[in-house]
């Protein structure tokens, strides 16, 4: 069949989707940094309020209402705001405006979200990897360097949980020659946001998402604020309705409540402290995080066979099985209960 | 800001969205083809019991309850069937797998959905457009010699109504080299379905949609079914939650309502014998159609003019300001009080 799609499709590994146990079965899931606490309960009651001609007719391209609420939410003009279909979609947007060939790459530090390297390898774009240093220092001058169409720099970043200083992305935005696109899934559970950058530079774009600290991953939800020359670009890949009259209606009801979505952050916070500490007095290497997980390095044991053990115990954590990473695990942080019981087996598990 | 983009984005239009009014106003909308009908019941049902738990984590990457639903309704295997965010995603997925430059090329008969020229173009693939005979017989010598590495036809096809012969298409897919996409987006409202060519044929896709039998416009539904062989390159491009947690859960119980479907089919295929007699009463041309819409030549006055006029009136109907469509209509069946509400306007304009 490969005479069917593109050689580039043809030298791509197919997708190998995450462990995703169904909703229900008890395994105790923290392997993909969703939030512990259920979304809103003003969200849930946009859900089971929406009238049924908002299904029947096609929604609103531009996602008004959702803008709206973006911009009352954040104190950005709505104008400055594009949705996308969770902020993978607004990735692949990016990426499909801006890259191409070996002329015009896309470059990000790694190790960092692997999507990133995806889109690239769909797009037939070059990707320019650049290594961060040991202690997650940015490779600023290397960055600069690769003089990227696209440079994507996640922060908070994944896996390493660390924020990259907001003077250093100020650096790129002034020398770069294409975009800089600030991938903030993990802010809400953050100290900072570059947020402001986009006012002082056209060429930045900072992407979110109600996966995380609005516990929406299921609806798939994302925006984007920039400058709106740089959205115009944006807006001709984009699919007319890539966001759905559900997700417009219950995602602007989320973002309404900051008042919920900071109480659960603020508790989220609170536990990733203990569990910090916790595991470090267990002998673990424990990373600083601005986000929902941390990113530690067992002791007594392999990260790996760590991992298998947990799992046979039905608790999920990720394991990274590439060179930097594979003495490492990335823990989502769950309730104080869902993190008492990782602890307890871990303690069966090395104690 | 043209720096940031790539060429071929920088050389094509903005999307300019169809006219959309708001929920509750006024207007009747016969313009983009939804369906009269709310959708069934028992989908609301499913939206509205949805579990909080189906938000708060992400979706199943290959919405298996949605896949087997289709297997259920249609008899296909639930592993023949990939979902996506409306077809719309799914015709983009197609392109972005098999088509590029001037070497693996997009083709489809003229006129026919514009979203195909579009994606044709983001892609950077040449894109061949072959015209209908005025009659709309398929110009099958002109496909097979463009050779596509994917050839796009919808059946029933809009604007025209009409359907390809299942023998014209079981020939395209014996003699191209590529994909055979047909796009069945408006097969509910038709007397035939060449589904049955996915058995025969590995390189045959055939795509649907919620947004139009289903009343799921809102949702942003569609899926397709294949050979797996085939499939497998769609899923390499696909983005992992494509498809959200709501649209699996209400989709599902939409697809298993066969009935509810049926029924608001029936309805719309009795009005639109209905209003076809009317209009050609008044003197209209009106094609065969095995739509929810009309394609009609209007007598005694221009078709911009009508559609202007009508629009005064708060109805939408569409007009598309380009050659051999430029003195027709195509007008969205209603229910039978909206069609008798059409027809009062017209008989007013032009008696």
């Amino acid at each position: 069949m490969t005479r069917l799609f593109r050689p580039a499709v043809n030298a791509m590994r197919g997708y190998v989707p995450g462990e995703q146990p169904k909703p229900g079965s008890p395994i105790l899931k923290l392997n993909s940094n969703e939030n512990p606490y259920p979304p809103s309960p003003k969200a849930m009651a946009a859900l089971r309020s929406l009238d049924s001609e908002r299904l029947r007719r096609y929604p609103d391209p531009f996602a008004r209402e959702f803008c709206q609420a973006v911009s009352d939410a954040l104190d950005v003009p709505a104008d400055w705001v594009i949705v996308g279909n969770g902020s993978d979609d607004l990735l692949n947007l990016l990426i499909r405006a801006c890259a191409e060939d070996d002329t015009r790459q896309v470059v990000y530090p790694m190790p960092t979200y692997v999507l990133y390297r995806t889109l690239a390898e769909i797009q037939s774009s070059r990707a320019a990897e650049v290594p961060y240093a040991d202690d997650f220092r940015l490779p600023l001058e290397a960055l600069v360097a690769a003089a990227g169409a696209v440079t994507l720099i996640a922060t908070p970043n994944s896996p390493s949980g660390h924020c990259v200083p907001i003077a250093e992305l100020r650096q790129l935005a002034q020398r770069l020659p294409g975009i800089l696109a600030i991938d903030e899934a993990y802010v809400d559970f953050a100290d900072q946001t570059p947020l402001a950058l986009v006012r002082e530079f056209d060429n930045v774009i900072v992407l979110r998402t109600l996966s995380k600290g609005y516990s929406l991953a299921g609806l798939r939800l994302g925006f984007a604020i920039a400058n709106p020359s740089l959205l115009s670009g944006l807006f001709k890949v984009k699919d007319s309705y890539n966001v759905d009259a559900v997700a417009i209606a219950v995602g602007a009801a989320a973002i309404r409540d900051q008042a919920y979505k900071n109480h659960c952050v603020a508790q989220i916070r609170t536990a990733r402290t203990q569990l910090a500490t916790t595991l470090e007095q267990l002998g673990f290497t424990v990373w600083p995080s601005q986000t929902n997980f941390l990113l530690v390095r067992p002791a007594g044991a392999k990260a790996e066979t760590l991992y298998q053990q947990l799992k046979s115990q039905n608790i999920l954590v990720r394991y990274f099985n590439q060179p930097g990473l594979d003495d490492k695990l990335r823990i989502t942080i769950g309730t104080g209960e869902q993190n008492h019981t990782l602890v307890q087996a871990i303690n069966g598990l090395l104690g």
